[in-house]
């Protein structure tokens, strides 16, 4: 009885064509259901990546993006640039209340330093080199290391094309690499950002909400060298012509048509064990949120009144919010579903199946069990080492991360550690630029005092003696003695100054160890322990990736053996999710339901003047004096502001590009709904929705804003 | 160009067939439209109103009900039988708060002095015996005169039959006249009432409001003598077994299911003329909302720390409150619409269709004029008295009245004014008696003086010096000295007390006269000037009545000529709407729409322990312990609560009893929502939509509640 409901479940889930972050590869596999939601392309065509449409997407490392002019403009998320438009916002000149517009290319601002724009150019699968036949033969570490050595080797011949970024990602729970080669755009300018009362509207009340009323839109452009080639910023830079750019369409969408999102998916958890899903819903999520929730309140308390502090903090706010905002919609669904039981219930069908033939058995059964202990494991020293972590103040992360690459820079490139070699090193620049924007001594000494209070407040055993011996911990410490260490501790560094930190870039490790730096001390101290900790978390994970693979192979073949496609969960490579423009039957509130459009009277029906909900005076007048232009839409009787859509995207999809059937861009996606954000783990058609910024309500708004140099650029106007 | 637009607009609004509410002979003209909907009986048999199930629907006077059982057995709306719980709560034993159920028949508490159950028996045409030969020739003053002396003689030849209850009732704005036969059932007995934290769930803040959550369901039993006819209370009288009773639905709706509302609708104003929208927006409305506000203001200070108080203002402030949200919503919605430019429009349409040909301009064309002086006088002398009429004290009311009846008294009852012979006189007797639970003297010095001052403000010229006199009202009186004046009264007067009321009921006018009581002498000095002023009025009305039926024969022709049948707008008179049971594509915030049910989730969400939000703890346990019984509906994964239909309905339908496509009961009709009662001046099908409780909801609450010999007296168990 239990088994033929549970395959009935399956069966009926496999029906809902929206669920799939699909590699564009796999998009021949499931043409019908394209062709059935309304796609007119061939999904051949979505295929090539050097090509339209797919050559258009970009990415902007943990964003999505896409050219939307023959002159390198790149569409993104308001919310995805925000960290630019705060690095360029000051007292005198905020422009992230004011909004920005440049009128001409030399207005653009440099966008926050480590911006960077990736054109993938390249997907191809390399399991077999990273894997190779030796590799396949160790285990623990050693496994760790010669995959990394592996990876490395493949990353350095692929890097050889200067210019581009090249990455080995693991997909299916590393049961399959492929290595992706991007062209890294490192000049990238701010064009235009509307109003935060426009581009944020609602704020943080309204993040992960329906009905949504947010302009998330702003727009970067893409330089390279004259010779159109990657470069540092330069005045003689000149915007990158993309060979391929996306077309605004003419026609806006309307209920229930087909829309697909192109972008990169940061992380889903769809094919994860049982115990991985207990562990993060009962001890990681609620651990995170509470962590989170106390930081936001010190940054808060200590911002209160001093603006260029708040500045600083801005983007973190912002994103700390979000990530808990997110975190707590998924308790909350959890909390309301029976996930774990299915998941477990779904991993008996499973093990039942690799028990029922001698050759499954033979293939997967060892590595199922194996698995569930590994991962025990993991849990068990993430959770000793949670308060540890925590209590390193991030001048001693600075320490640590530039004293590991004085000691990798030691070696020949290709020996050093991944993410400390060559390639790596403008992001340590760019790092250590932008603390100079993001950093005040103040806030940091609040945090550090709230997390140390909670370490140092552990029974000696539970403690670090490496740690409590490098910064100063001793037994029982009150209140006010860790507030006198943590004030020695920034009265003894120079790390909050960019010029020392700078230095460090290039120091050497006999330069670290002569250093009187307390941070940079402590870092040198405490090395020799990082490392072992390391080595140890490196031999579980080797261990890990071996049982981990074995078990996604056999949940593989049991889907194939169903007769069903399998999509990798998302790992921040390119995806395709495809949907249709659809309200929802059940809102937030019981009795409500969802419209799929909301429209301009709603930014009237919330504006206050103030805070989050300040729309701009100039966009009121517009709206009451019903300025459509355009861009109404008759049976709304207003403009499109945001709509909702089925498609299947998550964190890292924020600014993809949305498209109808004939991929001309129809807006850009960017949020969720909080009761559909559990989908990470557990996709539900029935709430599933994803809310896009309507590009009617982008043009009007730009329109209003005077932007018409780039609705010109973009073939609007 | 405008005249093909609104003929296009006329034909469309036509193909809406739930505008409408339809008098059950009407029925078979439109057939059609009910068969579409979904009736599976046929129409024929609705026009029986001696017969199932017509016969089962009755009018408890304001409200609609029906009779459940063969015991006599009624279901109506909490807030209709709202007055008789409260008269019997108390502070010691306060059923309003924690519901009422009597578990037989000897503990049913007599409802609140002057109610009424009123089951239709008969409807007759008698427009040609209103309007005789000799009344048609007749104009102001005289033909209201020979109007009302024709209905007194219909109304006593027709109340010959004893324990009846006769009216004439005028359809379209006077121009066609009825007579409907009532039984009057005059011992009428409170069943069940659940908590207010069920019945009045939400309280005013829902009130006209979705999503809603209200069990706004009741039970009255009609009781008559032995011998079955219609007696007061007796403990000797005996359950009314009425011929046909409505059987609960097995099944609930589903969205899109037909249903239908039997009851008696009390006003709508859907043919009244352009001035007459515009007088009632721009200044009735507004005028009385305001009234209202200060009312309540004025009773919730002076009630705050009295409860006995509290509980005899309780069912005013429901009505003032339900009243003044009523009319603010219709101004809201007034001040978004064209109302008055449409209503305008068609009227040119109209004037242009009897100037089209000789025939029509000589029937119409003088009358059409005069309606608009006319009006205008009146509503001229509407705002001249509005404060002269606020500023008369209840008690003064009181006074008025009762020496009126003395007066008539003296005449033979056939020639005494309408509303003062005997057939009226149990009315005086249960309104003189229910002061005793409605009135209290301090609330109303309260409310006199905050009246007294308005009118007292005004230039001598505008005051009315025969209303100064009799009051003692002198010109430049400060507040203390209308404070001072006001005492004065309430300590000159006996009023306050039952017997010195009722001694007046049988006084004569000589004794009136000699009275020393300050409210009976002022209304003995009033009684010429105002008998004057009521002249007046009926010289008007008796113009007005000849030119408005007129105007109304003029549209009803107008609209014949375009193939459309005409319902006469609602009069108290016992009507059948029909309709779908649906939700709605926009809701009150943009972005949201309207789901048509709301579930016991819906309760939890917004129960907070007090208030108007206080759902009893037993509910709250039973529906999180996911208790659903035999009414959970899959779909909804809980118990629907409310949902909403598109029932045209309005003030008076409440309590309606709502039937499904074979006419068994599947909810109570009890409300609309804000943005559609502006459909009593100006249907709106996208908008228009009536909130039912859900059957479902009422027996599973009934069955929480333990009220099993109900459930089994109407065959539920």
């Amino acid at each position: 009885m239990k088994k033929s409901l549970l395959a009935l479940a399956l069966t009926s889930s496999a029906v809902f064509a929206n669920e799939g972050m699909w590699m564009p590869k796999q998009l021949p596999e499931i043409a019908p259901q394209l062709k059935a939601a309304g796609l007119e392309l061939d999904p051949a065509s979505l295929t090539k990546l050097t090509e339209f449409p797919m050559a258009a997407v970009v990415s902007l490392g943990g964003c999505s993006a896409s050219f939307v002019s023959p002159q390198g403009l790149v569409a993104t998320n308001h919310h995805c640039a925000y960290g630019s438009i705060a690095h360029n916002a000051t007292a005198e000149n905020d422009i992230l209340t004011n909004g920005f517009l440049a009128r001409s290319m030399d207005e653009e601002l440099q966008a926050r330093p480590g911006s960077r724009i990736f054109v993938t150019k390249a997907v191809q699968e390399v399991t077999d080199k990273v894997i190779d036949a030796n590799t396949a033969k160790l285990s623990g570490k050693k496994r760790v290391d010669a995959i990394e050595a592996n990876q490395k080797a493949l990353v350095a011949e692929c890097e050889k094309d200067e210019g581009h970024r090249c990455t080995v990602s693991a997909f299916y729970g590393s049961l399959e690499y492929y290595m992706i080669k991007q062209l890294e755009i490192k000049d990238v300018r701010l064009v235009h950002a509307p109003p935060s009362g426009v581009g944020k509207f609602g704020g943080d009340t309204d993040n992960w909400m329906w009905p949504r009323h947010t302009g998330d839109y702003s727009f970067y452009r893409a330089y390279v060298s004259p010779e159109g080639k990657s470069a540092d910023f330069s005045q003689d830079n000149v915007p990158y012509q993309p060979d391929f750019h996306l077309t605004i369409a003419k026609q806006g969408v309307k209920e229930g048509d087909f829309v697909m999102a192109l972008g990169y998916p940061g992380r889903t958890n769809r094919h994860r064990l049982p115990s991985e899903v207990a562990e993060t819903f009962e001890w990681s999520y609620p651990t995170v949120v509470q962590d989170y929730r106390d930081a936001l309140d010190i940054i808060a308390r200590e911002t209160a009144d001093n603006k260029d502090a708040e500045l600083k903090y801005a983007s973190r706010v912002a994103g700390l919010n979000n990530y808990m905002k997110n975190r707590q919609g998924m308790l909350d669904s959890f909390a309301d579903s029976d996930l774990l039981a299915r998941k477990q219930a779904e991993h008996a069908e499973l093990t039942a199946w690799v028990n029922s033939s001698r050759d499954n058995k033979k293939a997967y059964a060892k590595d199922l069990a194996a698995i569930e202990k590994l991962l025990a494991e993991r849990h068990s020293n993430d959770r000793k080492e949670h308060l540890l972590d925590a209590a390193a103040p991030r001048l001693l992360g600075t320490a640590r991360a530039l004293y590991r690459l004085a000691q990798e820079n030691t070696k020949p490139d290709n020996e050093r550690k991944a993410g400390f070699q060559e390639r790596d090193l403008p992001k340590f620049k760019s790092y250590v630029a932008a603390m100079e924007r993001n950093f005040d001594v103040s806030v940091e000494k609040a945090l550090d005092l709230h997390d140390l209070k909670k370490y140092a407040a552990q029974p000696k055993k539970l403690r670090d003696s490496h740690f409590d011996k490098a910064l100063g911990v001793k037994d029982n410490m009150s209140e006010a003695q860790l507030q006198a260490l943590i004030d020695s501790w920034y009265a003894n560094t120079s790390l909050t100054s960019l010029e020392s930190r700078e230095a460090l870039l290039t120091a050497t490790p006999e330069q670290f160890a002569q250093s009187d730096d307390v941070f940079v001390k402590a870092a040198v101290a405490l090395y020799k322990q990082d490392r072992k900790r390391e080595a140890d978390e490196e031999e579980l994970a080797g261990k890990i990736q071996q049982a981990y693979a074995s078990y996604m192979r056999a949940k593989i073949a049991f889907m194939h053996s169903q007769g069903k496609a399998v999509y990798p969960d998302a790992n921040s490579t390119l995806r395709v999710t495809f949907g249709n423009v659809k309200g929802r039957a059940h809102g937030t509130e019981d009795g409500n339901a969802w419209a799929p459009f909301t429209t301009l009277r709603g930014i009237t029906q919330k504006a206050t003047g103030e805070g989050e909900f300040n729309a701009p005076q100039k966009q009121l007048d517009a709206i009451n004096a019903k300025q459509y232009g355009a861009y109404k839409v008759d049976s709304l009787n207003s403009v499109p502001v945001n709509y909702l859509a089925t498609l299947d995207i998550t964190g890292g999809n924020s600014g993809s590009a949305v498209l109808n059937s004939k991929a001309e861009l129809v807006g850009l996606a960017f949020d969720g709904t909080l009761d559909s954000i559990i989908s990470d783990w557990d996709f539900n058609p029935a709430n599933t929705r994803s809310i896009q910024v309507d590009h009617r309500f982008m043009l009007w708004q730009m329109e209003l804003d005077g932007a018409d140099n780039l609705l010109k650029e973009m073939g609007v106007k």
